[in-house]
Formats: structure tokens, C-alpha cells, sequence
């Protein structure tokens, strides 16, 4: 059925909502490569709006779909007409408190801008998805985003202490505690992280913040074999050492960053990996000299210390170079974030290099190592019928490669459309139906988000 | 109805039920001073077992009742007849897996062998009950034990990575990922940490481990007011000094052990804190001193760095000896885990002075200081009909107290029966209700656990 536009707008205000077809395209893709136009955008100011929108959408029986910065790479914020509601206008940092540690703030807020401000009293929010210049916190709740910190801060999950939100039948509730302890009732708040936009709607969000680390220190290892990096890695944490970050790229990674950027890269290396350690500065030095002697130890070729903030940026440039670097190779990719035990990326990255030559297709593999969360890029001709369709077959298989090695096929995307056919396969026929049950007992004329996660809806990718 | 006794030994064996009078008696109680009988207790040995007990119980509509080592502090683990289902022969720690730093355990290992086990490869499970020595993890998961250490390193649920579990309607499922990272579909995982045995009954646990500190320091401080030792509190926090523990004594609690122990005990101080940091050796003597020099410079009029394994055993000898003292005091105890933001802590001790006079009533605190989590015991006489009275109305006003402080009704108990009847008044209405559809979409029969958390079930508070 179509909107009760008037209704919406007596809600909104008429310049707080969209209609026009114009208008309306613009919020009809995410970072995926999917597209669905919305039938109006809502832009409300606070949680009574929402709340009143949401049940307004349960008696007129119409699908609401929460949106943060659209920064999301499976489609969990595509509508399928119905009503967008953008949270963005909800943006502001409500709370820092120093002494306790937490802030609250909206959902709109932006992630780098909200760890900037943090920073101010000297404390880190650490949760770093690549797009944190300008993802929300609304949508990074949703999503449980990661990030490469996570190896030893962990992921949007772990900082996350309450919830101000809107049920999908429309009432305010508040979850969680302002301290890392609180056992009264089911943990609604973790209940909610990685919802992706099913079960409700964040309107204010709590977090709890640390110290900030006083210096870091950054390092990069070429070695000849993967499994050289990977038995590093291990040795490295085995020291009792938990670096800050540790990124690999295989050689598929290098060659390209090299042939992008012709910065001298060991693209005879199977992998090079970069690593940083933070804390404080009394330890540093003796842990950055450990890490390059244990990678040294475990046959490393080459390794690399930043002793500026000039060289640190220059050790970061391949890693931040890959994306650009990889459209040079082919328009297309199918970024899949599969994530195994770090003692199986050996085996995962052999494996794709098998499932490219099967298929007869590029295939680059580089991430979060230290978490065992390897973006694997399937590239492919977006112009090209039969290279689309292998590079679709590839992704299927490599999904039952993840799963065999005891992994996640998603570290930190999510599910959304994008992997909706696939969930089954992981959480298993009765799991999912566990999650069905809760999504209906929240949800029950199915108003949130629908079509998502549970919904193996094909008809979006090949939108 | 009674219980089909001959299906269920079918099951388990007849060796694995117990339905005399005498032995249900020794299943009818737990840490709590709550007492209730069930009609039959089982000893299953797997989760095939579990499966087929559960879905006995939804067609012969009987209620089931896990039990782990009873240690529990509020009766969340209490039958009302039907069948109890101790999951102890589940006792098989699977997999230490020291290079992925994750471990597999079933729910009936003890919490301190599985430390203790995971010690001889370096690696450290820091979630420390005062219960460990007899605690299950099973139990711990179920309850969201924290403990001491949680200052630092977080509860049960920042170390719980994914279950095996037997749903309400008796289904097995698996929830979660080997890794840190993990967002394909809703957080099962974390909505069963501290669902007290009232959404599933795990049959294997998979945690994540970390590095073990290489070392330990630990020192005492005295202060003359409430307010300069949660200063001192702050203050370390943002010199970027993380304590593995800070553990608070009230000046009540201080005369009660003095008066016990006669050893010397500033008694005249407000409150004394006992401090330890963890980690790098390098490290810690100069961040012993500056927590020492903290304290100093908001008011600590006597402190106390212990320099050997029997020092630090002497310093901890007043906090660990809280228990027997205070049983010289009053025969009976309510003990309270509520727990407020730290620098609400002043008020809340003021404020449960102001209740004991009131009351007039002894009431002493003592507890984590470092995450708002303050043990109130209201000491009562299990004779005196008047006292007992004046020591349940003393708690009613406690928690009302401790919401207008922004803090939780239990930081680490649960609610089980004993806080069913206050947990609206901390969670609203709709967010019961929220939690009262998803238990009722997992379990649509009400077999498992019945009459727990959503029930304020008050006949078992005068049983």
C-alpha cells in the first residue's frame, strides 16, 4: 500500500520529509552495489517522532526501514518502498563523562567525530570500521562494526552499554547500565547489536570509553610463506603481546599495490603484514623490538620500523592503497569479510587461490589477520555476463571453505540482503528459526526492516 | 502433574534419577535462604539427553530446572516441584587451543580448574565469582558471573564467544563464532549470557582466553572520607592506570573486621581500598608508586604496598575475612550487589547510612569499587520478627535509591526470585514486557525455569 503522506508529515513536518522521485533516489543504495527506491524519507527530530512513525506504520500497515550514513556494504538499509527514516538529525554527544568513563550520545552522530571528541579528555572509543569518517554510531550499533583494532579492542559489541530505542511496535524502551556490570533481565542491549535495523530503532546510545594509549608503534614484515606470517602472528601474542593491529596482505595484495603505486613492495613475499603496538611508552620500545625479532625468528625477510609519524604514515600507504589499487585491476569486486581462526589463514588463503584458478578469476585477499578477518576480493568485469556469474559461483564456494576452516562468512559486514541466502548455512536450520521467533515476537505484523537477514530475497542482487 | 518417572530414567538411566524424599531434599536450595523441593532430579549425560528431557517436558507439560553448583545468590536455580537438571556430568574441558587463544568447555566445569587448566599454557580466564572454587561455568554463564576483576577485565560475557544449547522446545543449536568477530544474524550468544536458565540450557561453552599478566602488585589505602577515596578512584583511572582490582571497605565493615581479627585496622578511617595492578613487570613498579602517590594526594592518611606473595596475602586478609565478621555481627544477612557509577558512590553509602538509622539496622558495604558494584549487607536477626521486617523494607528503599543514582539493582547476582518483584521498577514496563515476549517466543509452554525473573513470585521469599 502506499504512505499516509499527511500523516507522515503532521508527524515530521512537511520539510523534514521526501517524496519527490528525485529526492527519493538519492536514498535508494548503501555501499553495496544494490538500489530499491523508498516511497517517502522521513527525517525525525527525537524518539517520540520515531516512536509516533513506527506505530503509525503498524496501524497502516507500512514498512519502515532505519538509515544511518548508508555506509554499509549488504543492502541492511535498502527499503523496498515503504519509509526511510533517517536518523541523522539525531546527532548530538549528549555526555562525556571523564570520571566514569561513558558517553551518550544519538544515533547520527559520526564515528571519527565522536572519537575526537573522546579524545579531548584523553579517552578512546575504539571501535574503527573503515568508514568512521563518516559512519554513525547509530548504524555501527546496528551493524556490531569492527574494524582493525579489534585483534585487541574488540568490536562495537564490546563497548556498548545501554540503549534508548523504539520497538518495532512502537514503544520507547531503555536497555543496558551505566556500568560494565548489570544482570537485571535478558541483555536486550546485546540482543540489539548487529540487528541490523530488525528490531529496532537506537535513539540515544551509551558507551563506555577507555584510557586513551599514550604512543604507538608501527612495523611491517614481509614473509616468504604464509604460513610464516601466521605462525609470527601466534608467536607474537604467545609473547604476551597484543598489537593494536595486525593487517596482512597477500602477495596477490602486494602486486597490485605495487603495480599501483611502484613504491618497491617485496611482491615476492607470499605476505606482508603491518603491525602496530600502542600503551604505554615505557613498554613500546621493548615490544616493537620483540615483534620484528619474533617475525625475524619465524622467517620474516624483511621488516620495517616507523620512527616518525612521517614513516608510520609511509608503512600505512599500501594498506590504504588497496582499494584504489584493486579497481585498477577490474571495475567489479564482491568484497566478502570471512573470518576463520587465525591458525587457519593459511589454509583459507590457499584454498581461494585454488577457487581463482577454478574459476578463472582474480582474487586479492588482505585484512584484519590478528582476528583472522580476511577480506577476500573477488574481482570481476562488471560488463562481463560470464565473469559476473563465476565470481558469483566463487563467493558460494568460498562461503563452504569459511565454514569447513570453523569460521564466520561475515567478521563485520553483516547479513542484510547481501548473505540473507546464506545465514542458514552457518547459524543452521534451527537457529534461524530461533532468531524468526524473536524477530515475530518483537515484530509481529513484520513493519521493521523487512525482506533482511532471515529472507533469502535474490530479486535485490540482481537489482 | 507429576513427573512421567520411568521415561525420564529411560532417558538418563535409572542410576541418573534421584525421586526419594531424602535426596530431592539436598536439590532444594541454593546460596540463597530460599528452600524448595523438586519432584525428581536428573543427571543427564550430553546434550542428546538434555534434548530429549526438554521435549519430554513439552509433551508431558512438566517444568525443568537447570542447576549447576547451586552457588547462586538469589534462587534462580530453585524447582517448584517439576524436574531439576544438573548438568555436572557435562564436566569435560574439550579444547584449550593456546594459539587461537580460545577454549571449548562443558557447562559442569568448575570455574577454578578451568582456570587453573588454562594457566599452564599463559593464558588467563579472568571472570573471578567469589564462588570459583565450587561455581560452575555453566552457571556462570547463565548468571553473568563477574567478580573483582571486572574493573579491568570485564564479566562472563566479554570472555563468551559461542554455546551449544537445548532450546525450551528441546532443539540443539549453536550460537556464535571462534572469533572476536562474528555478525551473522541476532547475537544469540549474549542473549543467553544471564538469562538465567530460563532460555536454554547450554551443553558446551566457547570462550575466549588472554595473555596472563606476567605480574601482580597490591597495596592498601586509608582515607578519611568516602569522597577522597572514589576521588583517589577517578584519579588513577586517568593517569591511564587500569587496576586488575579495587576493593572498597565502609568504615562498618572496617570495626566489623577489626572487632573479629583485632589486627590493626585503620578504624577510624571512612573507607580503605585495596588496590591491585596487573601486567608487564617493566611496568608495574612505577605504576604501583603513582597509584600510591594518587592515593596520597587525595587524602589517603596510611597506605601499604605489599612486596611478597605473604604481604599481599596479609593485605587481603581483612577483605577476605568480611564474611565470617560480619556473621559475629548478626546471624543473618541480606546481601545486596547494587551497583552504581563510581563517583556515585558517596551518595550511595551516605544515603545507606541515612537507611540504617532509619531502620535502625547495621548495615555495612563493601565491594568493587572500581565498577560502582557496592555489596550492601543489611544484617538482621533470623529471630527477631521486627528486625527481618525493618531489613526487607531497608531493601525495597535500597533499590529505589540506587535508580535515582543511575545504577543497577544487581551488578552481578541476577534476579532469579529474589528481585522479581523490583525488576519493573528497574527495567520499565515495556522493556518487561519485550523480555516477557521473547521468553514466550522460546519457550511458547513456559517449561523452563518457570516462575523466575518476570514472575514476582513472592510465596518463595517466605518459604
Amino acid at each position: 500500500m502506499s504512505l499516509p503522506f499527511s500523516l507522515i508529515e503532521a508527524i515530521v513536518g512537511r520539510e523534514n520529509f521526501l517524496k519527490s522521485p528525485e529526492e527519493l533516489h538519492c536514498y535508494s543504495f548503501d555501499a553495496s552495489r544494490m538500489r530499491s527506491v523508498p516511497e517517502g524519507v522521513a527525517f525525525p527530530a527525537d524518539a517520540a517522532q520515531i516512536s509516533a512513525l513506527v506505530k503509525l506504520a503498524n496501524t497502516h500497515r507500512f514498512a519502515v526501514y532505519p538509515r544511518g550514513a548508508a555506509s554499509g556494504m549488504v543492502g541492511a538499509c535498502l527499503p523496498r518502498g515503504g519509509l526511510t527514516i533517517v536518523t541523522n538529525r539525531l546527532n548530538r554527544i549528549v555526555e562525556i563523562d571523564g570520571d566514569n568513563m561513558t558517553a551518550t550520545v544519538e544515533p547520527g552522530v559520526i564515528t571519527g567525530e565522536f572519537q575526537k571528541a573522546v579524545a579531548q579528555y584523553g579517552l578512546f572509543y575504539p571501535p574503527d570500521p573503515a568508514s568512521l569518517a563518516f559512519s554513525t554510531l547509530g548504524g555501527n550499533v546496528a551493524m556490531c562494526s569492527g574494524g582493525p583494532r579489534a585483534v585487541k579492542y574488540g568490536v562495537t559489541r564490546d563497548y556498548l552499554l545501554g540503549l534508548e530505542m523504539v520497538l518495532p511496535t512502537g514503544e520507547i524502551i531503555r536497555t543496558g547500565t551505566r556500568t560494565m556490570k548489570g544482570v537485571v533481565g535478558y541483555d536486550m542491549t546485546r540482543l540489539m547489536v548487529g540487528s541490523e535495523g530488525t528490531l529496532g530503532i537506537f535513539t540515544s546510545i551509551l558507551v563506555r570509553l577507555i584510557p586513551a594509549p599514550q604512543s604507538v608503534r608501527t612495523l611491517t614484515a614481509a614473509f616468504p610463506t604464509l604460513e610464516s606470517s601466521v605462525e609470527a602472528i601466534c608467536a607474537i601474542l604467545k609473547a604476551r603481546i597484543i598489537p593494536s593491529t595486525i593487517e596482512l596482505m597477500d602477495q596477490a595484495t602486494l602486486c597490485a599495490v605495487e603495480n599501483h603505486l611502484h613504491i618497491g613492495l617485496p611482491v615476492e613475499a607470499e605476505a606482508m603484514v603491518l603491525l602496530e603496538v600502542d600503551g604505554p611508552e615505557i613498554v613500546l620500545e621493548g615490544e616493537a623490538a620483540r615483534v620484528e625479532e619474533v617475525c625475524r625468528a619465524a622467517g620474516a625477510t624483511r621488516t620495517e620500523a616507523a620512527r616518525s609519524e612521517e614513516e608510520r604514515s609511509r608503512l600505512w600507504q599500501a594498506r590504504r592503497s588497496i582499494s584504489p589499487a584493486l579497481g585498477r585491476i577490474r571495475p567489479g569486486k564482491l568484497n566478502e569479510d570471512v573470518t576463520v581462526p587465525r591458525t587457519r589463514i593459511p589454509e583459507l588463503v590457499r584454498s581461494i587461490r585454488t577457487l581463482a584458478k577454478k574459476h578463472d578469476l582474480t582474487i586479492v585477499c588482505f585484512g584484519h589477520a590478528g582476528d583472522g578477518n580476511i577480506h577476500t576480493n573477488i574481482m570481476f568485469d562488471t560488463q562481463d555476463e560470464g565473469e559476473r556469474r563465476r565470481a558469483a559461483k566463487a563467493v558460494e564456494e568460498l562461503f563452504g571453505i569459511v565454514l569447513a576452516l570453523q569460521g564466520t562468512i561475515s567478521g563485520e559486514h553483516g547479513v542484510g540482503i547481501a548473505k540473507s541466502p546464506f545465514i542458514e548455512q552457518e547459524v543452521g536450520k534451527e537457529g534461524l528459526e530461533a532468531m524468526r521467533r524473536i524477530k515475530k515476537a518483537l515484530d509481529p505484523l513484520n513493519i521493521m526492516n523487512p525482506g533482511k537477514m532471515f529472507v533469502p530475497d535474490r530479486t535485490f542482487l540482481d537489482g
